[in-house]
């Protein structure tokens, strides 16, 4: 049976409203699959829980949890909910429904590669042929899935320590969209190097991109860095280049949502005039993201495909209709920064300089 | 008496809803100035009435009404009702109460040069040695408000004219901001010239930046040019780049708040990245702008003030509360484009090619 959002009605959720602050953006808790709601922020702090992937697909698809690490994270503990759910009595049985899940779950969101990186990987591990009855397969789905969240957490933190290199005392950096702890399992690939900065005393303020249509910087890139401590200065997404251009800015540093083979990056819509103005300004331009996010199955980032989503999230904000009822609208939801434009990607593995190809091909090898 | 705004208590203000469509944004009407309350669109068209100089410096400031040669047809309108109201007996008491009124205007805002512009060029037809008695310089003040606002009109059709030569027909042009006849006494500058290369029947295709943070191309220009029956996809700013970069996009054309000397253009905060933007795709990036808007007392861009708006801008939109409570933000209403980028500028008088300084030249010679 399937409802409005052509989702199971097996799948459960819940608000619980103000009472948990969770140490992580997303937890498996006993059988459940527990997120920080992000669409409510910064104003209301929500937990939303899910028992199903049914739901969970739609939490990606909805955006309660977003960012390429945290969507990759919410699709293996996803995966780990379809496993615990199903009712399969043979390994065959087992691995056509954590199949079948995947390909739900995978269709949530086409960009981010995090989310088909971890589903590949956790349907990997279950079809190992070691693995022979559902109830082995089962618990290796889901020490799979929480392997990808703890492992995230430890990957932001060489990010962080990697990136914080490049970044001189003082410095103020402009930074796009939302890659903190909000985007990832905890402590953030862009923001995480942000915070690694300010963490070893250098000293940093950041330029905040409000991030336009969804406003990631706005709600939650404020929100995160109001907790941590650390100055900042909310500006409209027309300002940056003001900004860049005024002399104001030390670095850029963005996340990234895919990395083709040639360091093409995929990231929030607006990332590339971002690269452009900071090249003609003579600003670094800096990208973080574990090596889960590069795709060596794609050349260049012509092959990404693009999310549209809805005119919705362009003409209203809130309950405000910010323009005339039925106007036409483009709204993609990424673009792609041409690699001659990026200075240098962060990884956990160290930092890539051009030509990028060479180097992801050995950090793959290694 | 002042009251909360600074102004004075005898400022009249009504506002008529939905009762008058006016043939242009802003008119003179038998002892009162009327004009479109901006603020409120698309979703209400509202009238709002004043009979005092300080209710028009408001206006200006609270952008009741905004676009360079629009403010500058308020501020002369402006002075037309600090004449009617001044009980001085003589001419020197005329004046000095129109200069009084003048400074107010002045400070309404601080960029488009086109305010300044209109007062001087009233102050100096009022203050005439020919004119003797207050009742002679009354009419003479009404009379320059008025050819000023008419001109306007007929100056727009000319930059129409001169602009639509440059575009190709079936084209797609990217446009920031308000430029329409909003921005203008009727017709519009940038968006002037789209609507001449449309009554031409050549057709043309508009990309909409929303035009963050006051969205006046969400709001406004969709409005208008749906009014208009011209074809229009309205973007996030941030997705200008993508497009840009994708190819589909013939032409930026954009209008300016004051064009320096050199040929640097302050504008609306984001036409400087556009401009970037187009050089490095290859795409024109024009500028429409009376002549009013070149300023020849500034050599150059830096030396024009860009004004910083309320934070208020950034974190609200209309009741809804974008960010957390506090949050530190920079909110340039302007940018300045150095005139490297800008392709030409396009007047009533011609259009405009590097080195602009020698053509500004010869057209105030001439």
């Amino acid at each position: 049976m399937r409802d409005g959002f052509g989702l199971s009605r097996r799948e459960a959720f819940f608000v619980v409203k103000g009472i948990v602050i969770m140490d992580r953006t997303i937890e498996w808790d006993d059988g459940v699959v527990r997120m920080i709601d992000q669409r409510t922020l910064p104003h209301e702090y929500q937990i939303a829980e899910f028992t199903d992937h049914t739901g969970v697909a739609r939490a990606i698809r909805e955006m309660y949890i977003r960012g390429a690490p945290a969507i990759g994270a919410a699709a293996g503990f996803g995966l780990a909910l379809a496993a615990q759910n199903s009712d399969a009595t043979t390994r065959d049985e087992l691995l056509s429904d954590l199949n079948e899940a995947s390909d739900i779950l995978r269709e949530a969101r086409p960009t981010a590669v995090n989310l088909f990186w971890a589903l590949d990987r956790i349907l990997k591990r279950a079809s190992k042929e070691s693995l022979r009855a559902p109830d082995e397969i089962r618990p290796a789905v889901l020490d799979e899935a929480q392997q990808i969240a703890d492992e995230d957490v430890e990957i932001n933190r060489c990010i962080g320590k990697n990136g914080a290199a490049l970044i001189p005392a003082g410095a103020t950096v402009l930074h796009h969209c939302n890659t903190g702890s909000l985007a990832t399992v905890d402590y953030g690939t862009a923001l995480g190097v942000i915070r690694a900065v300010h963490e070893q005393g250098k000293g940093i303020r950041v330029l905040v991109d409000e991030t336009r249509p969804r406003l990631q910087g706005a709600k939650l890139t404020t929100w995160e860095l109001k907790r941590l401590g650390i100055p900042q200065t909310l500006i409209a997404d027309n300002a940056a280049g003001h900004f860049l251009h005024s002399g104001e800015v030390d670095a850029v540093i963005v996340g990234a949502d895919r990395v083709a083979r040639n360091g093409d990056v995929a990231n929030k819509i607006g990332t590339y005039k971002l690269a452009v103005l900071a090249k003609e300004n003579d600003v670094p331009f800096y990208v973080a993201a574990p090596t889960s996010t590069i795709d060596m199955s794609v050349a260049a980032g012509a092959d990404i495909p693009i999310e549209e989503r809805d005119a919705d999230e362009v003409t209203r904000i809130g309950s405000e209709h910010i323009a005339p009822d039925g106007v036409e609208v483009a709204n993609p939801a990424f673009d792609i920064t041409p690699q001659c434009y990026v200075t240098a990607i962060i990884t956990e593995k160290g930092v890539v300089y051009a030509p990028f190809e060479e180097d992801f091909a050995e950090i793959f090898q290694a």
